[in-house]
């Protein structure tokens, strides 16, 4: 048993749908969450900057004494994952894994979509992540830059976002996918449109319930687990001014958000 | 005379437009141009988190020895353009008053829009320019946070874009401006799909050229302009990895680039 928070990290407000899994899920464990929104977004960014930062964030989350730390952020769990479980002293939870096995698991006719952000898909984590699963599966991944923009926008759905995600998507159709990962922790906000233009015969792995199950886990294995009985606090806190991600949080959490604190990292 | 280059920065890429401008109507001046790539984009963020940027990068090009400092970032402008001008011990121009002074100058019956990120319209920092030259005008001003992501990812014009800029625009065109001020240095870019939706009685005020204009005042009253004869250098430096910016910069420059150095500022 361990009373220690989690401690969760995006570059902004996405990996609030990992702590609303992980709230669902886990409901006696706390939680601090930073989202680095003075540098948001990581996506198009360098594999070193994206490391620099996701080092300087997650060096924060040890410092305030959690027991593991989430890397709530594709981008970053491509890019630094690694170099973070090389350099901290207790378990590192990223999201790609958890998704690759849940695509693997998903998958009947050796067909894999994957999308995320132009970090992201450059990267190849996910087609590595799957291959060293499943290594004769076709993978078909395709950055989608506009999503992001999209979310934030509040355009969940309508006909620009329609549009937008019939073009995102049409390799991966062409391709005939049975599974789709949705490889950014925004995404999971367009499950309604992806699933009208993909169908409702593809699986959509929202990486978020992944990871959380992931999370579970590896507590488990740990014997980290919050004492029961108990119902988990939420810190969140960003590295810009609150407001826009007081305002916007509801849409990523589910539930609303009294207070969010301004770091300095960086 | 001085042959020493005159400094321009942005947020990204988008300066380049103003670099663009300037080396079309100043051929003999050289220019060092920062973006800050490893941060941006600078318009969804606080206006104190956009001081701090913006004073980093502009100290860098002080030390480079600049004569001048060319703020050419809308968002920067209008967050940091007076804390710039007390700490900096030289010529500091914004795009947003010369922008402000062309839309006075263009408009005739007294209605002026304005477009910009979320960041520049919140800021109000063109209505105060505009209303200071003309207390009377109406103003129409509407952020439009999808236009970056659009250019960046090279969709110019086509459906989705016209949709989204329908959109956008709508206010505008509800309100009968005469006159619309691109106040993001993305926007030129858009200027065959916004002038479709607007008709070609709008006039669309490029802030870029009129801060080139504005610039070849500067230098004039100054008495620092390049010695004449010369051809004038462009040095370009970024503060993440040079790939994206050196693939894009052709179609923000109008000219190709050769080579993009990486420093390292915050």
């Amino acid at each position: 048993m361990n009373a220690a928070p989690i401690g969760v990290f995006d570059s902004g407000i996405g990996g609030l749908t990992v702590v609303h899994a992980l709230r669902a899920r886990l409901p006696g464990e706390s939680i601090i969450y930073v989202g680095d929104t003075a540098r948001v977004p990581w996506g198009p960014k360098s594999p070193d900057t994206v490391r620099r930062y996701a080092g300087e964030i997650a060096g924060w989350l040890v410092g305030q004494g959690v027991k593991v730390v989430v890397v709530a952020c594709n981008t970053a769990t491509a890019h630094a994952l690694p170099h973070l479980r090389e350099s901290l002293r207790l378990p590192v939870i990223g999201v790609v894994e958890p998704g690759a096995r849940a695509a693997v698991r998903e998958d009947h006719d050796g067909h894999i979509g994957v999308i995320g952000t132009a970090g992201t898909i450059a990267s190849g984590a996910y087609e590595r992540a799957i291959r060293a699963l499943a290594p004769a599966v076709t993978i078909t991944a395709r950055a989608c830059p506009l999503f992001v923009p999209l979310v934030e926008e509040g355009w969940l759905d309508g006909e620009v976002t329609r549009l937008v995600a019939t073009r995102y998507l049409q390799p991966l159709r062409d391709d005939h996918v049975d599974v789709v990962v949705l490889g950014c922790t925004h995404y999971p906000l367009l499950k309604p449109v992806l699933r009208g233009i993909l169908g409702v015969g593809v699986a959509l792995i929202d990486s978020a319930e992944e990871t959380a199950a992931e999370t579970a886990r590896v507590l488990r294995a740990s014997g980290i687990e919050a004492p029961p009985g108990g119902r988990g606090e939420l810190r969140c806190a960003v590295t810009d001014a609150p407001d826009a991600f007081l305002r916007q949080a509801v849409r990523f959490l589910g539930e609303p958000l009294e207070r969010v604190e301004t770091i300095a990292v960086g």
